[in-house]
């Protein structure tokens, strides 16, 4: 599995399992000379954590960052960034009954066919704990791009069938109830927005920048679908309808609408970057499913312990680290698209 | 623009412009040995040619393509297969007209942000005709596949409102008349299947098959969206009817449903990949618009010439192309997963 | 500075200051199933850690490993391995004095005009101390490529003008005596083998594995020069002089010398792998020496405190690590070359 | 294969063999907006072309080069820019007597090892004629590099045991003519000098700026060695005499001497880049040799044909072309290091 780096300049690699001694993130490529603080990082994996409401995971994890190498006197150096989340809650319970288990939904059998075993503690790699370190990474993206003047905002656009567009779902909520009740979990749609995007960022023709978001977006678990501006939709109307026309104000050509999403030709076109993301309802189910284990015999399971009746919320903040990680590392790229760009420097 | 190669192993590179001299692709890292001609690449490229029916463009272009290098006594040699397709078409149509302005729904005031300058004629390197290189390469990458036992279909699975299901789409034909009758144009969905995988392809977590897949396919210009299994419907489901079942048969773990589409966890699970892409209507409408040109004057623009009313009959084979790229790539790099498999070599 | 990742498919990131929290390495594509304890990696650490002789920094560091990740039950389980190295031995020294200093033969200067600023506390990331995360990462290939028959080993071929052709270079004891005294430094070569490389290992054109291995070498602070085989005395030679002449012998065609240091055209010819690299003096010495500092002014210095004498001891395990890093890559992108390899799997 | 792509942000790709249709590069991330013409192009690929003088192989190729795509209006657009020379000196030479020879010095066996077989005639893709492709990417390079103020010259250090120290290599000749009159070839060393270059450049810990020069210039067949600065000889002398001193002038920190090559830590200095290169003496010799067949028999072979006596003289240019890729894609790497810099643009 040689997957868990990612970007060309701004690069990130990731590492930790469920309920292994830590998870955490080195991140090369930073540029030097942005003031960063622990609590840059953990406001934001304050808002990734287990335990904050009846409807995610119970699991206690206080998710405390450390930062190990990369910054000096309050700033980054441009050396690589190590932070570290050690993790507290490996509880000693007993896997042995899932160990041997192929769990609905989530990817125990492909594990154990491509790694030939696997570590079943909490669901180890595959666990939605790998997230902590997205963020954490994010976090120091987010920084950067605040410094540049752009802002990154996800939110819930629904659960279940139950339209949101905000971070507070307690019309949801009723809905979740029920889902608890019966033992279920249930899905939804992140939407997010990017503000203050340069226009002409992404690398045409195979790193689109709406390409490399989606790719970004859909390597969190749980993510089964992505789509720009109208996206789906796109494909219901005319050429006349989805173009989104031009005018020009303060110097600038704008677009009258935003069916695009943000991104025209792969390249950022000046308004909002908009995109959704499907997420499948929690696999871990209490309800009884039918399956098998590792010698081929069918068993039944109820999956108990503290796993969350719908990941959306918490799957917010992951979005916008993903989306954030990939916006400046296509920023930074992009600096060098043009030689008027270039003499700047030299 | 860095953007033009893709792949880890299997690696592509891709040039050429709509009204450039020539369009092609080196492939880099193409195992030894596989028979190859240029009718195992000519095959793809016909079946994305213009000119084969009143709904795709007009342009005559016979997109005959010559291999350079990398093959020698009709194999693969494991170096750079160079492969290029001269432009035949490059009419001297005048293109002053539209050398100035930015057309709704295109990148022409990206690419001159981003570059300081464009190469107009026809679209230039964001033009559709830039993916007959990945057509070709895509070729190539499929005939390998073929020997491994892979196999990738896509199809028309909707025009407009119009579902189809297949690519015999002459249920939409009243509808697309209808919009050449307007100088309008068409989207749709294409759906593609992949057969014959084997469990266990796919990189966690940030290379996970179906983020691969979803930016290969995102990158092909229109796309603005892709889900892979139930896609978006997947967010509305509840755990217990998302979830796919396991069961034994053959010695092997199966799932009774395939809601994932093939992929658990970003590994493959055995199952068929399946997988859809929403394509926008072709931005280039003959219908009056209104837009801007350079010098921030607005102008009317009707866009005439050699365009596709619907552009989704000939993505088909670009789908496919950039899946079976991505696909062969991830096969390669997943050899190494584990050690016993490393010991097979050595 | 985005240049602390590297590797293809066995890839290695590092981090970490001389006088930081910790020192450390994530490693991510490393095949699972393979048997890996804390012992294994601490045995080379312990090969390069300091205060071991007179000869060498008398910095009392334990430089004991964690592991953070990766393995579970004894096997690495192909997800990423941390590793960290927590720096026990941050002294609370002041560094004001040369905070500001350009010290000859380091990179202070360099450092300032990239980043802005830099962690000045021992040399920050352009310590030697970096390397001990590297020898981390390179015990974890050497273990595996244990496995897979090939081994690793370098010594000292000399420390100044002394021939030494081992690693124990009580010979040149007089001379670094001498250099001790005077305050001054020395610096050598160092020799590596590879031994049970298998035949068609590299992959041409760009990236050789003769130029693969220099690179990583190369990187090694204070390497000045690497050559492989007969190295610059090659250029001396008449073809018919250089040339290794064929033979066979068990079915192989063997060489019957090895000038060309075991890899011809950028490819392992299946002979060992003999390669040579400069080491320059270390740059840290007590004689004083005439420089500049940050506001322009010209200083005299004389840099006291732990630092080696000669740094080339400490060095052959760093060149074994790199080497090791470099050739497992190589190996396991090696097994992709010819499709009835690949078919093996599939 | 898939070594045949180097770079980051400057990207090129490499394809063709000697006797194969085309050789040719594709250059992606070239800034838009510089003048490139054909002639660019040729002026390095005539200093590198066959048939110069006796002393070269007499193959007769014009080399001439064609642009495909990436240029318009005589600037660079910043997409892909494709590079094709056509072979036209592929005669009809029958092969047959060497397809199955394992010449001495050589890479036969090894492609036939790695591949399973090769293409043989002239050397496929292991013959000197690949770095043509090298040298049209170069000039590329070169051209851009010239837009900053950056410039590279190689010569000719010594031929033999011959010092030459310019491109005017008279005073070897006599040994040449030796050579050619016994059936041998000769070696030799290059040096390169890179001038102008700005200080910062380079990306620690692995990225180091000479490492990566070294990687690019030992990918060039038949180097054997790189070393900087004093290279070598920095490893016999003590940190005293090696340790460049700094001194001010102009407001910039300098050295007095230049033993580093130029780069400390990896890192442009501000002084010249200085390396060399040793180049071993051409393999294809006519002089009788001993080697083996494929069959495993041992057989006497004389290679006859057009081969350099000495490389030397047509390595200048390639050193040149590969330093200048190098150089070229780490000054836009750079610019991302310091936030002040990346402020600059957003």
């Amino acid at each position: 599995m040689s997957g868990s780096f990612i970007g060309s300049i701004f690069k990130v690699a990731t590492f930790g399992e469920s309920h292994g001694e830590a998870l955490g993130a080195v991140i090369d490529g930073c540029p030097a000379g942005v003031a960063l603080t622990v609590d840059d990082i953990q406001v934001d994996m304050d808002r990734r954590k287990p335990g904050t409401s009846k409807y995610v995971t119970k699991r206690a994890e206080s998710d405390k960052v450390r930062i190990l190498s990369g910054v000096f006197d309050g700033k980054t150096t441009g050396t690589p960034i190590a932070i570290v989340i050690f993790n507290e809650n490996q509880n000693s319970k007993d896997y042995s009954a899932i160990a041997d288990v192929y769990r609905p939904g989530h990817a125990d059998m492909c594990y154990d066919e491509k790694y030939g075993f696997r570590d079943y503690r909490g669901g180890g790699r595959s666990s939605g704990r790998e997230t902590a370190a997205r963020v954490a990474a994010g976090a120091v993206a987010r920084k950067i791009l605040g410094e540049l003047g752009v802002e990154i905002n996800a939110y819930i656009k629904s659960i279940g069938d139950i339209e949101i567009n905000s971070n507070d779902y307690s019309t949801a909520e009723p809905f979740l109830d029920e889902c608890i009740k019966n033992g279920d979990s249930a899905g939804g749609v992140v939407e997010c927005v990017v503000r203050g995007m340069p226009i002409g960022i992404g690398e045409p023709v195979f790193d689109k920048l709406d390409a490399a978001i989606a790719k970004a977006v859909f390597s969190i678990g749980a993510v089964k679908g992505v789509e720009f501006g109208c996206g789906f939709k796109n494909a219901k109307l005319t050429g006349s309808e989805n173009n989104d026309e031009f005018y020009f104000e303060n110097d600038k050509a704008m677009k009258k609408t935003n069916n695009s999403g943000g991104v025209l030709g792969g390249i950022s076109d000046g308004s909002d970057i908009v995109f959704r993301a499907a997420i499948k309802p929690t696999p871990s189910i209490s309800k009884k499913q039918t399956t098998v284990n590792k010698d081929g015999e069918t068993v039944e399971i109820s999956i108990t312990g503290r796993h969350d009746p719908v990941i959306v919320p918490r799957a917010v903040v992951v979005v916008e680290a993903m989306t954030a990680i990939t916006v400046l590392d296509f920023l930074l790229v992009g600096m060098a698209s043009k030689i008027e760009n270039v003499k700047k420097f030299f």
